[in-house]
């Protein structure tokens, strides 16, 4: 049975490309594309797609060059993500969010041929590109504008104009044949902090697997309404760009999340699905009580949300104005999301604190990640599924990238034992489902402990008048590290130092004494919303020899 | 980036074998597997495989090796669906239905080593070892007996028995790693007619592939109650074996298909999912007004099916009992669907018979179909998608077989040009919906004509008194072919040829005009179930030259 050989007919490239061809043919009619006043349907996303793909063969782009492009979530963006593969190449979609440096040091280590620039953020590609010229040994990439389709501003910086590319096209071109799954399908990088941005490659095969993996662990059906919240350049949208594509369903793209962008589209299009961080809860939060735009939602939205555990006020509050929140874990190493919290059906009989406790955890592995683990570093065994036994959570599978691009030392950290490392740090429950305590980066140590940052930001998080709370590791002269947290109150909020003080004493858990924490300090920085004054607190935590917690606080200006 | 390397963290072999291991971590207490009065654990499920793996390597079981077995859908016959490739053999499940000589010509062909067989076929399977004995240079396969789990009988058949074999085996065998994901995990016999059953070949990224595309196709979440009133053997259970485990679902395992063995488990389990022919459903609408079994289903029991494509008033009654259907079409070759009929929401605004008439349609492919088309054999080019012009269905992708084994002739017969061909005659509609018009095989060529069997069987199905249609091609001494109706009526039917006649006179469609066929004869034998007579009746078609249908009956007796 073995020679049974593989040909055209039974062994197929997996691709996500095929998603959009069959789009075109099953779904033909559909809306595939709604922004602003502006509208497509999937033959023609299929054509311009086409049309954009043939244009970047003009202007000489080959088989794994890079394309990059710095765009919010507009049409181009979204067709990008089948264009420049179709034309053999690699996409490479950059976080608006970035300085012009991070920007330059993007161009220069990707060696992108094109850079597509938004309108919008043509000064900053202006910035990027003078410091990539005083770069030596650099070529300077061909820049093409993205104006804006729905009200066109006539800026541009060069010759090259989007819907100039897709009018030039060709309608009829044939798609570069993808022969080896393995090629590379686009390339993300994530954001540097002390360290310069790492370039991630997804293959086509694992772009593939875990759009289909996605659409199964969210439960995504057939004719699907999704708000582009999320922005594209994050892991593709994890991977969304592609799914919607599948699904045969309507993207509705806009520039910003602001309340009113998201509400309208919601109420206007009947959005059925979105993915968002729990911040951006907050907005809509905020805005649903006075703002004339936030109509009554008629449809249920379903929100995958990630980046952060969803804290439980937050959950209940948001999904009372008839959101539905799934809850994922993933990294953009893993093509975003790997873990998903799959809800189960006797836990609607929970109490709603319960529930959304449950709902906080990270969940159980995506349908095509081949294995999930947690070991133990120091002996690379698996932890005790306890829920408390703390270990680096490790995963394996076709939907991890290819690796870092031009980095091998970093290839050689992450890629361990056949296991791909996350840095982060977790425990796995009874249940096999998994909680993330921290990354492991994230981790305090203090005299010699560890302490989960996230576990205090979620002590201080429960406190009814905080709205985000962060805890990161500050440097200290006797413990050398001591934990800092940021506090950002509701509005108009009273509340001082001394009650958020109050509230760790009061609330700071168990699992925390079991550790021991002899001796450490978390400082309380509040601070309310748009205000720039900032008041500091020292916080002491003691734990005396019966392991009891005392908090001491002192000023601290 | 097409050097960074391959590793075991990134590039793991697809298989279904990783949806057990991952149900047995995260959904180790739910219930897998209900019988009778037998209940398993996935956790349960997976060591019960690992010990049967075990067992199976102890009995000189190795790789490719091929494993037969005969039985019901009682869970030996799940487990084997894991515990087989498990120990890196391939399964070969065989058609309970077949007669002792075609079993005999699988054992054979297959080379199969062992021989699992349910303790209910153990005279029909005797009958084919002893066909198998006086063939020449046959190897006998070793038999296990699977006696009934809930309700011993302790009938044997040789030494082994398959709970000993459980019950012997290791609950700690590490499964035989698939190294490479082209490799064989079942052998499935199509039924012969004329000619010798083929056998065909799965790898384990086309059942992969099939698993995933059916859950999302069929939008199975999580969770779901799956009642096996579809054969394991058909398809391996159009991959819902492995399917149900990857959703952490419950499968309710079932010897018969009776209306009492049906409605009592779905009523008593809640059933949410059910595959099956559409000739089920008579079984399940015949029972419902007088069994006492038949209690009200309260969960909404979504149906796929297929096989034929579901009668418009069959379709109606069946869901007006609290059963949701989806059709979709497919062959052993393709892993089982490969295409279905996907609902559009626009579609529920549409009278009952115009629904059940868009339902009644093959659809769109599966998600990991690369592609479907139809083509004119003439010339390989695609037909216009205009629902009238017909040619042979043809797929492409990592869900279609590796092959039939040991049959070159045959491979190459299917596999033409980076397809493969299904000998299935279809249309294209304009919606881009595909429907099956034949099978090539089936398609009645009369004088020259080609009249297919399932328009009529359509037409005469759509007269009220009629259960079944089937139509067939029959010798004729002038046209070559006729086409030749077997026609079951509802019960104590006192309706008359003359009644079938009349209602094809009055309804055979347009289409069939417009294919000018100048002269056709069909013959209708009508019969009411459980009476073993038969009168024959002689039908002729005339299409004058006005192409006026003219309807000519004669007895033949």
């Amino acid at each position: 049975m073995d020679n049974l050989p593989k040909c055209g007919a039974n062994y197929v490239s997996l691709t996500p490309l095929t998603f959009l061809t069959r789009a075109s043919k099953c779904y033909a009619n559909r809306t595939s594309i709604i922004y602003g006043n502006v509208r497509f349907t999937w033959r023609q996303t299929y054509e311009r797609c086409c049309r954009v793909a043939s244009s970047l063969r003009s202007l000489n782009i080959v088989k794994n060059d890079v394309v990059s492009v710095l765009a919010p979530n507009v049409p181009a963006l979204y067709e990008m993500h089948f264009a420049v593969p179709m034309a053999g190449a690699v996409l490479n979609t950059i976080n608006t969010r970035l300085d012009a440096k991070n920007i330059a040091i993007i161009l220069k280590h990707s060696e992108a041929k094109v850079f597509f620039v938004d309108f919008e953020y043509l000064e900053i590609a202006k910035k990027a590109l003078e410091l990539l010229a005083t770069s030596k040994m650099t070529r300077i990439p061909l820049v093409v504008v993205i104006d804006d389709i729905d009200s066109p501003t006539g800026i541009r910086l060069g010759e090259l104009e989007y819907e100039q590319l897709v009018h030039q096209g060709n309608p009829s071109y044939v798609p570069e044949e993808i022969t080896d799954e393995w090629d590379p399908i686009t390339l993300n990088y994530t954001s540097g902090t002390t360290s310069e941005p790492k370039g991630v490659v997804y293959s086509h095969r694992g772009a593939f697997l875990s759009t289909l993996s996605l659409l199964l662990g969210w439960e995504m059906g057939t004719e699907p309404v999704y708000l582009w919240s999320l922005p594209m350049f994050h892991c593709n949208g994890w991977t969304f760009t592609w799914g919607v594509a599948a699904r045969g369903g309507t993207n509705v793209c806009i520039r910003n999340t602001t309340a009113k962008e998201m509400y309208t589209n919601i109420v206007l299009h009947n959005v059925t699905h979105m993915c968002c961080a729990p911040i951006v809860f907050n907005i809509l939060l905020e805005a649903k009580p006075h703002d004339e735009y936030s109509k009554p939602i008629t449809t249920r939205v379903q929100i995958l949300t990630g980046g952060a555990p969803p804290p439980a006020p937050l959950l209940e509050k948001i999904e009372k104005l008839g959101f539905h929140v799934v809850h994922a874990y993933g990294l953009t190493e893993a093509t975003g999301p790997a873990l998903l919290c799959e809800w189960q059906e006797k836990w609607n009989e929970l109490p709603s604190e319960n529930q959304a406790k449950l709902k906080s955890r990270q969940g159980v592995s995506i349908l095509t990640l081949a294995d999930v683990d947690v070991k133990n570093i120091d002996n690379m065994l698996s932890v005790p599924r306890d829920g408390k036994s703390i270990g680096e959570v490790c995963l394996r599978g076709s939907s991890i990238m290819k690796g870092y691009y031009k980095n091998d030392k970093a290839n050689y950290e992450v890629f361990k034992n056949g296991w791909f490392f996350t840095g982060d740090v977790g425990v796995i429950h009874q249940d096999g489902y998994l909680e993330i305590k921290d990354r492991s980066k994230d981790v305090i140590i203090s005299g010699g402990e560890n302490i989960s940052s996230i576990e205090v930001e979620n002590v201080i998080m429960k406190h009814k008048n905080v709205v985000e709370a962060s805890v990161v590791a500050m440097p200290h002269p006797k413990w050398g590290e001591s934990p800092c947290a940021f506090v950002i109150l509701t509005k108009n909020s009273q509340i001082k130092e001394v009650d958020i003080i109050g509230h760790c004493r009061s609330n700071l858990p168990g699992f925390m004494k079991s550790q021991i924490i002899k001796k450490a300090k978390i400082q309380v920085k509040s601070t309310e919303k748009n205000q720039d004054t900032m008041s500091k607190f020292l916080l002491c935590l003691v734990y005396n020899s019966n392991n009891i917690l005392n908090v001491i606080s002192q000023s601290e200006d």
